[in-house]
């Protein structure tokens, strides 16, 4: 048998059913009337806000990154959550106003911003992450278009990146951010042209799971934010210290203990150079908040036995979960946790894959698990499933069409 | 600067642009209204059933795969030119029957079929290719519920893949398929509930640019389906011999060679053994028959230096075009052939990486590559589009929406 990863320990179990928000996972099932389906639990994203808010300086807020999952009904229920939201494209800002989110809680990032999306961004007054001075241009002129006083914050390529982060954004030639040492002078001639210069946005990795190497990036963080701001001979009134507390997904992997980040990160902002006093900071998380609520239920549709191996197939597949079936970012495939949902107390002693319906060998979903025997009609769990999961997925491959998502807890 | 893969030669360029159909790229771009844009050129899968067809003993029909390509356009111009068409789930039945595909001309294949797609399979007249003896237990019960005698074939999984394949299908323990020594069992089963068999699906791979080892898995594929009606006691009126025709991706690969395989396969067919001596043999082809016909248009929002590199950043990216950026079913990173659309006799004379608009390092459309001078403005081409694009990847990640999709040159 191959190990699979942690089940995340935010879910209890009564009578051997996998239960979510209090009722057995067979309830919510029942109420969105098919499988595959995925289920969110607001109550484990509570837990985790809790966490945070618990660990980190009181001054430090809390922003949501969108992207990780940009279902309706959960930017809903942060609205009143998190501190802000950061999206990545006009169609996550879209998501976000309509959720109820005041502009002034917004920023945009994002490497390839259309002058279509900047003009909404300016209109609503959000705040804008600038990747480039070309895009610093093209916003300084689409706002004096619109006889706008725009709120622009520069994304900085740091000269770092977070040490064993699962994807490097920072650190030598990047698509992303303005390299440090060019910062400075963008930030003056964004104050120069009248802008409301709204500080800096700096993000170097994401899903890291080591706490040391976090806390070693934030300090760096705002050493540079310190340095580029007394560069630039002005004080900014944001930063976007990045986000990329990881959650554990493999064998071996453990959860970024926060209360030590936040520890950390309080022994560095209280002594901060003065040009940062007045400076509001930010943690922006995605994955972290959300990737541990989602479980993704689908149901045994065959059990066959192939060269004395078990396969169960299953009604859902990577259109739905890309990342579990190891193809959306990783290079070595290793499994997600899995559970029968119906049997979450019985010993995993039989071994068997579990296979998308997909007529592709790409469509694994567990590689030679340990899973209490199960049957066509039984339901496989595949957790963290709240993040990169529905919406990070090739959903029209092959014509099964979306899976359904509903959120629970609320 | 890293290679790129080969621009496959069917597209001609006019004054250094890129045509298609007749007409430089710029019209069909004008037509769609937008960037990004998949537009598909018929003209080019006609040249590929033509060489199909030439090459081919006439008896061997050809079959389109429609999971390398479900638009509705191109199922509807396909219908005049395949014989038949191969459906991977219920929502591309349906795609195919509304395309006015006749009922006989369709086969199902699929590991995991909901008893819904059985059924709606089995009213429809098409033929299943069952893929376990669980799910032929269904499909007879579905049809003596519905008083209709269904069309079914065996789907074997042989004891041999296809050598240097893309992707194994056959060979080992497998999700798909009965196991090549328990399917003349099956069959005398099937005959004796009174179905109509219909013969065997045999497909051992896919993606194969080794000319020999299609030939060999060809040879084998029709030596198994003879040893498998002779256990059985029957003739199988029909066998599909897979597929697994490859296209060139990446530097060095070549094409395969149709000519020789259709020399080989006649070679093999005319003195074969007495009890296939009526069948009828079809190839199923998706990528083979519509990948060069699909080139990805989009434009470039912003061309960044940092750390003395060049990004060209693109309006487009993985959310359409996943495998370009190597994040599906590849393990290391290559490069797809790219090109600046209007300056296609240019030098490629400048190092860039294109990397798509979204918000992750993931989205790498081309990785070092060698273009003319490009700015802001024009439009990056990328090759090889027509399978596998637009409906494998994962469209609504980051909310940009899904690129359009145009078929040309019908």
């Amino acid at each position: 048998m191959k190990p699979m990863g942690p089940i995340p320990p935010y879910f209890e179990v009564r009578a051997g059913q996998l239960v979510l928000a209090g009722q057995p996972f067979s309830h919510w099932l029942a109420q969105v009337e098919t499988t595959p389906a995925f289920i969110y639990d607001m109550g484990v994203v509570r837990q985790k806000v809790a966490a945070f808010r618990a660990a980190m300086p009181s001054e430090v807020s809390l922003h949501y990154a969108v992207k990780a999952n940009p279902l309706p009904a959960l930017i809903r229920a942060m609205v009143t959550e998190v501190d802000a939201f950061d999206v990545a494209s006009g169609g996550e800002l879209e998501r976000v106003l309509a959720a109820g989110a005041a502009a002034e809680q917004i920023s945009f990032a994002g490497p390839g911003k259309r002058d279509a999306a900047l003009e909404a961004a300016i209109r609503a007054g959000v705040t804008i992450n600038l990747e480039s001075e070309s895009e610093a241009a093209r916003a300084l002129s689409i706002a004096a278009r619109l006889g706008v006083r725009p709120r622009l914050a520069v994304r900085v390529n740091p000269d770092f990146d977070i040490k064993g982060s699962g994807m490097r954004m920072g650190g030598g030639a990047k698509p992303f951010g303005v390299d440090a040492e060019r910062v400075p002078d963008l930030v003056r001639q964004l104050v120069d042209a009248g802008a409301d210069w709204r500080g800096f946005h700096i993000f170097a990795g994401s899903q890291a799971l080591d706490t040391e190497a976090l806390i070693a990036t934030q300090q760096a963080t705002v050493k540079l934010a310190a340095d580029l701001a007394t560069q630039a001979g002005v004080a900014p009134p944001s930063v976007n210290l990045g986000g990329g507390f990881g959650i554990p997904y493999f064998p071996g992997d453990t959860p970024v203990d926060v209360e030590r980040i936040g520890a950390a990160l309080n022994a560095t902002l209280a002594p901060r150079p003065e040009i940062l006093r007045d400076t509001h900071f930010h943690i922006e998380l995605g994955r972290w908040l959300v990737g541990e609520c989602g479980v993704y239920l689908t149901r045994i549709l065959d059990r066959k036995i192939s060269h004395q191996e078990v396969f169960l197939v299953v009604d859902g597949g990577l259109q739905h979960q890309l990342a579990a079936s190891g193809n959306f970012g990783t290079v070595v495939r290793r499994n997600y946790p899995l559970a029968i949902a119906s049997a979450m107390d019985a010993p995993g002693d039989e071994e068997v894959s579990v296979v998308g319906c997909l007529c592709t060998p790409l469509d694994r979903l567990g590689d030679k698990v340990g899973l209490p025997h199960a049957e066509p009609g039984d339901v496989v769990a595949i957790f963290l499933a709240g993040a990169y999961g529905a919406s990070a997925s090739p959903m029209d491959f092959l014509g099964h069409g979306p899976a359904e998502e509903m959120l629970v807890g609320v």
